[in-house]
């Protein structure tokens, strides 16, 4: 592979073309055999590398088999680095591809690694690299198999409106909820309700059904009061569930799913075309439906 | 603004009533330019002067910022005041405004800070200020933007009954649970149920799946009744969800979702009115559509 | 009231039968004027003791309030012992009263009382009175004024054969889950799971996502498999809401409401009758609908 | 029973077969009127044993009966081995029998009782017996009393799909969540974040609303981004809850329940078969329908 990398330096303008297209399908098509193979390497390195970071983390672990674990975590980074370069040379429009949400998510996966080379200080920012998780949703994003979670998805965003408005009414609620019990328990301290902004934290918790108990009202009005909030809340938590439910219902009742496919676009890497399309939606650039 | 209000005690009973009636434009109304860009200061100053109190609770930022937050408590407090004594002009009939919810809230988001000035021993009434959040409704209330909430609060209107139904049996499900449960376990007080309320207090935090753990059976029947009451519980809560996913679901097919716009009343203040209305519907006052 | 007891005694039959009946209506009807005044004024009775009760058990309002407790404890069950008697009185059928099921609560709700007064080492029993508070699902029952039950009692009723599958499934799986926990955990007593029978109350507290925190797992081990009961929870708290949601929803479409009176049989006080009923659906007696 | 068992090893072919299908038909099928009793019996048999295990398990109950729970045992598991043995000897195909599902079960139900006999050390085995319990599936499969289920199994069934796309995205959700919490309250032992697997599994316990406390942020970032999971986690607890109500909709909603009956392999062991199977689904063998 870094054979190819350093061939494809010394190469004329038309081979280098040729093979950045060829690295292009590889990397980012989903629907080329190399692509899919490339896919499923791609999905196991990146559970190994987060096992790795959670493994790591285990004190008892991380004391009997740090060496293993390093030498892994230096064999996924490079291999990891390698990918994010061919990525940048082979996109066209490079700096649109870094700046893009997965591009920065890609760069976040590595460069703490670097990082604490250089500066063995920046060793606390090694966990960052769990965000490589995120790239699972990337290949996720590219296979026909997420069908079922259209759906879902759909339903979600068919009630973002209606889920914005709930979720801004809560908010109000768990302030004024945390403040008041704020003033009934403040003179209480065992009871933990030491700062408003506590209150809210144990409005939350209570109105989402968790209850920790690590703050919990000890004075019998704010019980009183706490069983009211927990009631009402008993009602609240119908209200997403209904409107989620409805979505879905709609959704998934709706003949009209939008048909669309997995074309990437050679620009900028956007990957959610409708089937058919000639132009990128987000860039203008021309796709190129040659493997349908 | 305080020149404006002065020169207005100076001007005669005509230019008054223009003055008034362009003041009202601003504060009332939320269609016109200026009533807009009201709001969405009146917003930020709400929210702002709520971080502050929120802030003033957290012991070590009280401690280290103390001058400013009071500062800046002092000028949102004059400026809301301020607001406050334009409300009452600018309104026809102020007595209905000052008693009406939003006056009162208007009030109590001022009337603390003055009177802990006065009687320093009325500090801890401080904390009262946080209702001005609630001031943030009445803003929304005046905004079209709350298309989406109009579903929810339909249906939850629609359901009232049903949920009022719903609560009286959980409370008297609630008292029977919690008394059965302080005869179990009142031998026992390293459980927690150390009189008949507390043990409701239990019952309802049980039913409601928050389980905070700081009142727990500790007998062998008292833990089979209690999971009796959570497996129980766990088909309850299916129930308030069932009526508002229907009650959701009907709001939202029925296609006679009532046009209303946000006319306000110049007398009272009312700002819910259904499109083409002439006349208040609560006090009768003309409304003043010249903004149509 | 004691006076119309006692010259009741005095009369000849038929005066008798006609105070019988007059009482009947008093006491068991509710659409007769003097019935509803009468459910009300005994609501309240009841309301109050249960509050007696839930006093009583409170040490420091027990300590300062004993004497007007007892007093009022006192006063009201008289009242209740004089309206079981006129209702053994005035019901053409006693024993089928005094066995059926409002009977048995009724007499359990002053029987301790007089037990406590015998044997003073009853005292323990005292608490039974607050089963007084299931009399009030009689009233509600004889009111009109829940129509909005009906359709939440038909919903449940509907979706009962489903709801005994689901619990005895839910059975199943929390005896399996609770010995597994206890084979993995039994070895650590800090966690709690010092028998199966603690571990199924575990499990219990945990599907139901309730999560008390007094028995909670501390292995590795332990912890994986309890997240996996609790996803897997996460998934079957939808189950019976969808049960529920969907007969809610029938119930409340299907036009064929069984309208019912609150008519109540002279003989056995069955009051759950369908319109133009002639005879009692219990005991075959013959309805009076005089008032209708 | 036994002396049977050994008169068959005496008999001749035909008698042979005679009695293994007479065998056959009272262990396996549900419909004869042997295979009722012999289910009932066993179901019963079952429920016994498990209490044993649990009851065996409660350290107070074990001291004091430990002579009458082993005694219990041995019959139990003596009774549990000649049924293992009948249907080994009785079922055309003994070792599909054998690894299937049900015959792994059987197995286990009685080998660690044997196992403790032989090797003393192995009776930390003896608690696998309560698997005993899925043996209970296998009779309520076998009887028609499972309509109810039916729907249910059919809506899981429908929306198993949309269930492991939404699984899958709630692990790396709780993979995420718990690195980043870990990364925030790592330098504080008292929150109990010690490593990634431990916040992954609070995460696990907030988004479920489990909520024990025994993991709870104590940094003021911390709790704010706990509050933020568990609001989102209340939005996201309304979708598989509208999943399986759409499905158990449909299923309900749908005519063609397809009808099936309890007639069993006399091979393999299927018994869920379409009305009027000639063949058994699973290994081809001819059915014997002649009880119908």
């Amino acid at each position: 592979m870094l054979n190819k990398l350093f061939s494809l330096l010394k190469m004329n303008q038309n081979q280098k073309e040729h093979y950045k297209q060829r690295i292009f399908d590889t990397i980012f098509e989903a629907n080329t055999p190399k692509g899919k193979l490339f896919d499923i390497c791609l999905l196991f390195l990146i559970l190994i590398s987060v096992g790795l970071v959670v493994l790591e983390s285990v004190p008892t672990i991380n004391a009997r088999y740090h060496t293993i674990l390093i030498t892994l975590e230096w064999i996924l980074t490079i291999l990891f680095t390698i990918e994010y370069i061919l990525r940048i040379i082979s996109v066209k429009n490079p700096i649109r591809y870094i700046f893009s949400f997965y591009g920065i998510i890609d760069l976040l996966s590595i460069l703490p690694f670097y990082i604490a080379l250089v500066f063995p200080a920046g060793k606390f920012l090694a966990n960052i690299r769990i965000l490589r998780l995120l790239r699972v949703f990337r290949i996720f994003g590219l296979t026909r198999f997420t069908h079922g979670k259209n759906v879902l998805v759909l339903g979600l965003k068919e009630s973002r409106d209606k889920i914005v408005v709930f979720l801004s009414f809560i908010i109000l609620i768990v302030v004024v909820i945390g403040s008041v019990m704020y003033m009934i328990e403040r003179n209480h301290p065992e009871s933990g309700f030491t700062s408003i902004p506590i209150s809210i934290y144990w409005a939350v918790v209570t109105l989402t059904t968790v209850g920790y108990g690590d703050v919990a009202p000890v004075t019998g009005f704010g019980q009183f009061l706490a069983s009211v909030v927990m009631v009402i809340g008993y009602g609240i938590i119908a209200v997403p569930t209904g409107i989620v439910s409805m979505e879905i219902n709609k959704a998934s009742n709706s003949k009209e799913q939008i048909p669309h496919n997995t074309e990437v676009c050679p620009n900028c890497g956007d990957d959610y075309h409708l089937d058919g399309s000639k132009y990128c939606k987000t860039c203008g650039n021309e796709l190129n439906p040659r493997y349908y």
